[in-house]
């Protein structure tokens, strides 16, 4: 059963029960705004990543700007986005198991539905699946380009599983997905260029390898909010993957521009808000967010409007600020921003979104509560 | 909207889809009669954390076996508790907030319940709700005993709001409640046992400071896992909070007993399983359950029965696991059970239990599916 709202539209920000995540609707507005303006400058097509913020209303809006769908990590999540309205999903991910494959060939009955692949027997099981809805699923080869998690090598191997798919009358080739995880989170500009560039060339050997065999590719995707403008301006790219630029987190916000100065194209527009719960000493006041309303797996997350404040160690539900260095200190009962080190994990956590407006005005409030649809999505 | 359930009773454990909350029902209950035979030795009464489980119906099992109530961290925690059929909760946790606290008062009309303070302005505030919702509602001092989280100093400061409680008509006076939660981990014997007398000592000069105020202490409450064998020998405790002993996690495991070897007084009961959905190359095997499925704060999970293999990295939806050298490696669809780091964050990210029966025999079968009730529980 889901919880509660914590807020409902028109409440102040003030009133809003903690702990909550709060969207700022005007930075995220132009967050949507400035990615559809880079795509479309770029001549490439924008297909967000659902995996961050698992609602269809905000996949809407995104396809409202341009976007051609969305991309899911997981067919459980896929559903949710074609309930919500959403007609063409690709999951960009491996998916092994027939109760998976039955509701992922279902799903394409309602949908444009393609999903990637990087081994014959998932071919071999997906065909079955597909043939046995009687649906078409479109079907990516994803190339390992440096992210040593899924994916065949760049080149023959991923010859050889194109011409498996492209012989399957369920199935329809689709193209490549080159995808390079860790290059988000390199700190420097030089680094993650050279990690793209280095993603390029595999790209091409491998488009090169298919076309020499007689396949067309009709797509490569991937892509994430830290390298995109390299993939956008490459050539090779024809779909975005990213997804974190809606929100913004403090992680993505420590990599650097080419100028040195820090990765600043969108704004921090997604939030957990949080109530100092116990001042029990002058140098630390005790929060009521902890491991499970906020991700750490990419550090604690940054205070909002009191210099000095660090958020120091999280337990299950506690997070203690050291305020020590503080010069007013917050007090029993005030409620404080945070900007979570990691957005994706940390929505995963809420049940709602909380969208403010006005954040940065002396009147916030509540215009919206949407539901995380696909929070836990597993499957 | 939660998600579907990953399994139906009666299917066999290997057509539960992936990634799931595995419970060894088995294991389960012999953990349950354990910790009821050792507090009814201990001549002290349990109230275990629901924080862990998130579940009425695991809770009703624990009274069944003599405990006297349960303990929660959140008020909306209570609230499903409650619904589910518990009549006895202890909010074990400073609640600040009007809305938590009408919620709380309201809860008071249909269970008894308690809750901590440790600070004046929430004693006034709490005897305010509990006044205009009409109902009495049980308070503890929380004191800090040396988890530096919430908490008044032991001694003059608890009796001081102590006072205050028992001055509030709406209110009653309770106790006392002395959790050191650090002190659970400690890796030796000997560290946990010199932080246990230490809390002993904070006690029981507290408990003196109340009765020269003329106040009685009708119940010390703290304890946890890690240390409960020493608060229940200690002569200053009546009810223990441990949670963890139902499914013990890999961390808890860490800890030594006073010969050396390690705590193996509870069973691992709880796993996670997961599917090998990409095996890219020999030395790897991808699965998926990532940051999404399982909590990396006490570090990675374990696997279970491939020996060698090492959950190495986790992203949003996948595990890599090193299996370089793994004599008989895993292949692509097998299903893997891990044991989480932590069990408390790993729970609150499933919607469903699925509890198995004959786990360690050759046909373990899905008995039960319960929801994770009071999962996303902020509030």
């Amino acid at each position: 059963m889901p919880q509660l709202p914590p807020a409902t539209p028109g409440d102040r920000l003030a009133d809003v029960d903690t702990p909550a995540l709060i969207v700022d609707l005007d930075a995220f507005e132009r967050n949507l705004g400035r990615m559809a303006d880079a795509v479309a400058m770029a001549g490439v097509r924008l297909r967000p990543h659902a995996k961050m913020h698992k609602s269809p209303i905000i996949g809407l809006k995104q396809i409202a700007l341009g976007a051609v769908g969305v991309c899911c990590q997981k067919v459980s999540e896929a559903e949710v986005m074609v309930q919500g309205g959403i007609g063409d999903v690709l999951v960009s991910n491996e998916v092994v198991g027939s109760r998976k494959l039955a509701r992922l060939a279902a799903l394409a009955r309602q949908a444009r539905i393609a999903v990637v692949v990087d081994d014959e027997a998932m071919i071999d099981a997906l065909a079955a699946a597909a043939a046995t809805a009687g649906v078409t699923v479109g079907v990516l080869v994803e190339i390992d380009v440096g992210a040593n998690r899924c994916g065949v090598a760049p080149g023959p191997a991923a010859v050889r599983l194109a011409q498996r798919i492209a012989g399957e009358a369920s199935l329809r080739f689709d193209g490549l997905q080159a995808y390079h995880g860790r290059a988000q989170h390199l700190r420097s500009a030089e680094e993650r260029r050279a990690a793209i560039a280095s993603v390029c060339v595999d790209v091409r050997h491998t488009k090169a390898a298919l076309a020499e065999a007689g396949l067309a590719c009709p797509t490569v995707t991937g892509a994430g909010t830290g390298t995109f403008e390299l993939e956008a301006a490459s050539g090779v790219f024809d779909e975005l993957q990213a997804g974190s630029y809606c929100f913004m987190d403090a992680d993505y916000a420590r990599n650097r521009k080419s100028d040195g100065t820090f990765f600043n194209t969108f704004e921090h527009a997604l939030f957990v808000s949080a109530t100092v719960m116990s001042t029990p000493r002058p140098e630390r006041a005790v929060l009521d967010a902890g491991l499970k309303a906020l991700a750490f797996d990419s550090g604690p997350p940054e205070t909002v409007g009191i210099a000095g404040a660090v958020y120091e160690r999280p337990s299950d539900e506690h997070g203690c600020l050291d305020v020590t260095t503080c010069n007013a200190r917050p007090k029993l009962g005030d409620k404080i921003l945070l900007i979570p080190g990691h957005c994706d994990p940390t929505v995963n956590l809420h049940d709602w979104y909380v969208g403010v407006r006005g954040l940065a005005s002396s009147q916030p409030r509540v215009e919206c509560v949407w539901p995380v649809a696909a929070r836990g999505a597993l499957f």
